[in-house]
């Protein structure tokens, strides 16, 4: 089975599907990652590249794609452009279950690769795909305007209890990153939000997501 | 894997979830349905239970449980006795997947079922349960006033292309309660909104849910 | 009486208004319709413009204009001129009714003209408007992350069940756009929900809108 | 054409439709009002009584119904109760446009006169209707806990100011309801909501309903 | 200044608001606690209660109110009842502050009280009052149905670092109701959930609330 | 105490809060506005600066901030650009409460001020930081398309019966963008407004908010 994971920055993907991606892993899935844009410079790029592929290594990820868009740029690049972006790693793919960000979160970037998923997921040109799930990301999620439409209602959980010291061993591949707690982007906060889902289904760790499309 | 099928009053559980019902069937499930209420006279109650039996016999449905509580009543008995009878069925059953009438639909029965059973279905009581869907029944979700809270979000799809017509045989036992098209709750219109659906993930026909609660 | 109807693509107002339209012309209003964007190149503007001319004729629209904008490329080009472009098609035609797309369509364009239609349709420039509705169109309203500002809640309903036939034939005029069933842009697609809707208010056939705005 | 006004309490529909009723009657529609509850005790109830009788022949109203259901009571009578109530006015009155309460409001018996409405009103029972809105009412509507599901959000505006007058006349009947301003229950406060809707649409007074269901 | 916490049952005041009562009464404000409800027989009231008294001494509330309302019951005693208990402490305390469970809670009890407090906190009647904040519960917020209205969205936090150890201190005199973690009224999911609010607004520890409304 | 807002559009500041900047003065508070667009030639632009530079004499404003960005063009310039702009700002006034646009407002210049502000006010980078309000702003709010996520809702009121002839003498300094009732933007429908505000509350004139994060 191919998971496809959409991070509109790199350490996105880990913040909100760490632990599900080391579990997909560990169940024979083959987990893909395509991050959209990259750093501001060259020397920035080139290090959180390398964060990016230690962390992925860490998970078991099988390859990661850099779209190499510019940050804080996606609203600013023609539409049609990102849309073909993605949608060439989608067709590459062919994936059964696609993790996106969530479309209310404060970064506009978030936003923009929440909605040119969509397009690139349409049901008529991925007829093997099974699932679409948002992920929501600690300093993103929780930071925006709290409306009806940008509020993270999570109605999935994944028990990542087995997976969720990969993950915090993920995250702190990404150094340039990663700040002391109680930032929302600490270890701390991320072992937080992991036993605050897990309890919800009663186990000690999950990940949660909103449920985009499911076929059944 | 045991799957159960809450129904506010006889018929809804074909309307809802009849194609699907017979899907689990075929893939060696055992599916019960709990029917809340029943007829408002002794006459009527035999004949729709009867109609009751007939429809799910045609789509292979293990058992059905009668709760006999009154019509247009779940709101007026004490709230402990509804959640009682459904926990009782669900401690009996311990179902891994269970279908429920969505809570915005335009009859109080439905939002009652739907509120006593998330009470029932507690994760703490129900380790093994997997996923918890809302389905949809013509003739009460489209009727509702139209509020943010009411409307019917579809984001599951179940293809039901090689069950429709057993849920059609089906929903002819229920001659007490099927009308002629253009009625919503007719042969016609059930098959135009399986084709709607259908067409969403470009099958032939489908059966649409709201998901309250999973776990992957 | 006039009546407007935008259009992000060619055939959106056929999937959307198009047994309305013909409803309207049967009662003798005129309907105008405003393509926002047309074909890619040259070849398939022709074609498209040509197919949009005959769809048209079939359903008496008495003239339509083509704002030339690009494809994907509503969010693209200048606020400003999207917004200038149909305020001046506004102020020319002084509609009484006004029909726009979803904004919570999957599709970008769309929601760029249900934003900048707003804009055109300001109260204080629009003294004669009556009502603006937003309609569905199939393959992008049904496609969308289902969240609460994006999914379509109908509270308009418009028997067509005497131009249903129009709106079919208006649809075979767009062969580049349609598709075969179970495609939602195909003819049992529409059929279907336009029983669908109809079986709503207990008529054969009907289209759905969401009210934006009304004067009674 | 035949006008019903469902009133949880005496004045609401003052409150509410006050100005839209008078309109209805100039245009020679005929407007019938029905009070669901009535006063707590019997001098109480004579008085109210005689305040809305005297209140109705200043709008015109053709004929005021009353239920003498028990205020703050509507959520412990037997919900088929309730729904029968309401279902014998309408189908006597067989009405085109209907007025209910907004379900939203603080009042629960607002809430349940608005859902019994719907039951009542179900469209398979009533072809003749066109249209249903549900009016505001100044210190219920907006003293209620402000989420997605109870706020007002008007899309239909009823110009009233040619008969602002009546309306405020008509409530100077209900003294033993009308307060002075700043209570939200004032003259005072009643002008300036109307003059607020009113600018909203560029007219010196209106007032503004959600669109619960119309056919066009 | 007097502070006013509604809780439907005992423990709720201290999952939702315990941080936040301990704060305020080391400001020197009275802080009030009204538990709706009681246990279900003689010897669990009498140990609740005890419970619930020795949590109190922790935080330092000045004065407990028990209604002694029926568990699970307060949908089915009169609603008039409800608002008259909850009224009368009002009242009496004419609170300044008030912290009201959030009605989008799983426990019926849980919206029952949030509905009457609304009543009972009607501007009109207190002019005193100047803010009304919702509270999340563990077990009862996030296990409800994910709808647009359930949904709990924080926009309001206190910092709880100095109060986080009485808060844990108070819960753990709530024996009857303590669970061990994984389940969500655990000393661990309480910490993370305090945790992770805090994280929001980069502090240690801090307790979110939905803003009902305020005078500022 | 530092209080800042952010206008869009040279009067959106008075319109939306201008009673309240004066109350904030007459209390010692230091009231910095930060105006995004400024005029579409150099004698506009000069005109509509010193209008804006008597309203905020008027008001007490201590010093206005011209970003000079285009008007409807803010969704043209690249997003990093006008996130700096306005986090520039932030850093210098270091504010404690801030009042941002509503971004359900009709013009997208709105949404774009209130998205970018969000990013500038991350808890992060303002630990000073107390509160974020969204303003209703006269002729935008109420003419946008009336979604879940557009509709303003407010739940914290700001009583200005002290500071109204400010407010109105301010507005009146806004020659250029002043229009005659029944126009919005008129002194009587801002008068209007006010007093309905105000009656929420039970005082002669409030403006209210919606309350987007705050800390107590």
């Amino acid at each position: 089975m191919n998971v496809l994971v959409f991070a509109p920055h790199n350490d996105d993907e880990v913040l909100g599907v760490g632990g599900t991606i080391a579990k997909h892993v560990s169940l024979g899935h083959n987990v893909y990652v395509c991050e959209a844009t990259s750093g501001r410079d060259k020397e920035r790029l080139a290090n959180i590249r390398s964060e990016a592929l230690n962390a992925h290594r860490m998970l078991g990820v099988k390859e990661t794609f850099f779209l190499d868009l510019p940050v804080v740029g996606l609203a600013d690049i023609p539409r049609k452009e990102l849309n073909k972006s993605m949608y060439d790693i989608v067709m590459k793919i062919k994936p059964e279950v696609v993790y996106i960000p969530h479309k209310g979160d404060m970064h506009i970037d978030h936003t923009m690769v929440a909605e040119s998923a969509m397009v690139a997921l349409r049901p008529v040109n991925n007829p093997q795909l099974k699932a679409i799930y948002a992920y929501e990301t600690l300093s993103e999620t929780e930071w925006n305007i709290p409306s009806a439409d940008n509020v993270f209602v999570p109605n999935v959980w994944s028990d990542i209890s087995d997976t969720i010291d990969k993950k915090l061993e993920a995250m702190k591949c990404y150094k340039s990153q990663l700040y002391d707690f109680p930032h929302p982007r600490s270890l701390d906060a991320i072992e937080a939000l992991s036993k605050l889902r897990g309890s919800t289904i009663c186990v000690a760790n999950a990940e949660s997501f909103m449920l985009i499309r499911s076929l059944i």
